[in-house]
């Protein structure tokens, strides 16, 4: 690439650089494109990810066009804003420029909404076997997996290996760990035995194993049992306080003896911040997220920002840090559009303020457990709501239409048609990909 | 895989194993399953795919999952039907066996539905370099590296260096070739001035090289002559009596001098035959083929059967073969099935005989040629009739509703939500696939 370069004109406008075009990323760009910025956004990808649903995609319930949307399509009308798919390697604080693999570029005010990523927790053997679903690509790959484990697992003579195929644990019991289990055991329910007819589906194990005392720490104590009562019900192994000590591939094995044979580990057990270089180190504080202050602003550094689930700020009502989830990315998103839009008028910043809406998890048809901040609730209204809820924060008028199809003829059918072992040839990663 | 075995049960039914599930396979796997015969279906794919739209995966017009069927889908209530995902390497016609990567097969019928793909005609430097699309999958990668070299494209400075990301050559004036270059023209006209406003779209040639004198060589000169005005319109840049001598990953060389910078070839020249071993070499014909009699049996083995584009079978109308296309493969998947009717019944086997349907080709939105048997027509009409006679012959519903979908919204936004590049982790392909 001799003749590469990121290519941003120069402008009249203040340049904010946004990096990560996620639910916080994404909407504090799309504020900032209608006020007197020249806006980039810088994302890996060409597209925004709709996180919460990936375990859908992993269990060949939606397909990923479905809940992903291409970033440019989202900006077409807006000429202040440059889209670039690349990484960005390092931060220079002290001359105001990041370095990417495309080049390096100047910024007036740099916003870091990276995201977080999967945290093994330092075990590097469990990090190279297990399965995770921090993206799409992520999910397809898993959901491959599955698919063909099942394949292999008829051809398979042997009791124990034939286990290995068709077994899984999954490890967290938070909202992705206990959505995950409820989407397997339906799949063992309805749909390998029509699909797998030779498989003898009562040989199949769904593992849950969560390191605290309960499901879904987060949430009320209620939510919690009905997410475990209805997880029972579908026939998931839960195994609380316990940890998962190794996995070679093969087998997993659980502090204090007990030995799991089982080819695929789905780890949701914990994320960690991306990182990035060149940022102070008294900035990064535990869980690789970036300490800010109530304005977002990074501790230490002048006219950088970050948001969503990398930034760490204490607030009186959350004095160890937001919960990560979307509606945190989304409102620091928004409370820091409105302070660029103060700060033009040269008022001061607004100190950001969480409005927890509540939060929610589904497990299987017809189940979901919600906490609101005023009340509670379980079961088919609260799967219900779940559905819309998701189906409304989803972008795009078509991915909307999509899913809502995609879920109805699910319902009703028990059934879906996308269990497509799919694998594009890999020319691009192995010749250009610079990232 | 120590304990591997294909594992298909004895059966008081005599067995037929069809390798490949494509129009042909899937035809007569679908009749045979019908009838009183133990029905093994192989394919390398857990998934039927539709042929005819691979174009549109790769132009980003449709999702992969559109046109692929899951195989086990299919025969979920068809209790004789066995199906195997894996490849076939070696057929063994004295001992009535199959090897497969899974373990040996016994057979009482063989029927070898393998069907073609692209043929460089032995240039293993254009093989290497150029993208076909004879799967879902090297579509996909086709997707993915178009929309990859749009975004370097912008950030690309030097004049020759960008020429050789945005321009694109295709090779091949047949109906593949033909609808690429339409398909890759509108999106030169409506999505990229949209998309990549940094992007000047006049920079952007795109070039169809063809061998012949006409285009769309099969079919009628009315056809052939209205697919190049059409293609005209569109700003596609025709070379008639044009081959492709050279292709370096940079630049395209042409008999007789000439030069094209495009990093992207896209080959859609020839196919020849999948192989197998074990047949005898003078079964073996031109193309790769394998020639058969009237009846699909292969030449010079007992038991053995091949329909559909490996096939080779001279017929009166058809002294060198029929064209290799999905009605030939329907056809002959119907005729052979009927055959093994008639011969439980202890009859002869009825010769197949070939009805043309006739053919068609789609050149962008609003045009299309159509030859059918008594008379032809092209433009907006032909058009309508294309997109009913593709989307009819989809298999399962909910592929045609979406496809449908997906259709009429781009007919209206001019515009999809589906140039997202997609990279699955490809833990599956590096550690375990066997084909």
């Amino acid at each position: 690439m001799s003749a590469a370069n990121i290519n941003i004109p120069d402008s009249t406008q203040p340049r904010v650089v946004i990096v990560g075009g996620g639910f916080g990323g994404l909407t504090l760009a799309d504020k900032m494109s209608k006020m007197n910025f020249q806006v980039i956004l810088i994302d890996k990808n060409n597209f925004h990810q709709f996180q919460p649903l990936f375990y859908q995609v992993a269990m060949a319930g939606l397909e990923p066009s479905s809940i992903l949307f291409p970033l440019r399509k989202l900006f077409q009308k807006r000429k202040n804003v440059f889209i670039r798919v690349t990484t960005v390697t390092k931060v220079d604080t002290r001359h105001k420029r990041i370095h990417t693999l495309l080049g390096e570029l100047h910024y007036d005010h740099l916003v870091l909404a990276i995201g977080a990523d999967t945290n093994f927790f330092g075990n590097e053997k469990i990090a190279r076997k297990a399965f995770s679903m921090k993206s799409v690509g992520e999910a397809l790959t898993l959901r491959n997996k599955i698919f063909y484990d099942y394949e292999r697992a008829i051809t398979t003579m042997d009791y124990k290996e034939r286990q290995g195929l068709i077994d899984i644990v999954i490890v967290g019991g938070g909202p992705t760990g206990v959505e995950v289990a409820g989407a397997l055991a339906e799949m063992k329910k309805y749909i390998i035995p029509k699909d797998y007819t030779e498989l003898d589906t009562n040989e199949i194990d769904i593992y849950l194993i969560q390191g605290g005392d309960c499901l879904l720490k987060g949430m009320s104590v209620e939510a919690s049992q009905k997410a475990e009562e209805f997880l029972k019900e579908l026939g998931v192994i839960i195994k609380l306080n316990s940890r998962v000590e190794d996995f070679d591939g093969k087998h997993v094995h659980i502090k204090g003896g007990e030995k799991i044979q089982a080819n695929k580990v789905i780890w949701a057990a914990g994320i960690k911040g991306n990182t990035v270089a060149g940022l102070p180190e008294e900035s990064i504080v535990w869980g690789g997220r970036i300490k800010v202050d109530r304005e977002n602003r990074v501790a230490g550094v002048e006219n950088v920002y970050a948001i969503g689930d990398i930034a760490y700020m204490e607030e009186p009502d959350y004095p160890k840090g937001h919960p990560q989830v979307a509606q945190v990315a989304i409102q620091q998103g928004k409370n820091l559009a409105y302070n660029f839009k103060l700060q033009a008028k040269e008022k001061p910043f607004k100190p950001f303020k969480y409005k927890d809406l509540g939060s929610m998890a589904t497990i299987g048809r017809n189940r979901a457990v919600v906490d609101l901040p005023k009340f509670k609730f379980q079961g088919f209204f609260a799967w219900i709501v779940w559905l819309f809820v998701h189906l409304f924060s989803l972008i795009g008028m078509k991915n909307r239409v999509f899913v809502f199809i995609n879920w109805v003829w699910n319902y009703f059918t028990y059934d879906q048609s996308l269990r497509l072992i799919i694998r594009p040839k890999n020319r691009i990663e192995k010749e250009e990909t610079p990232s």
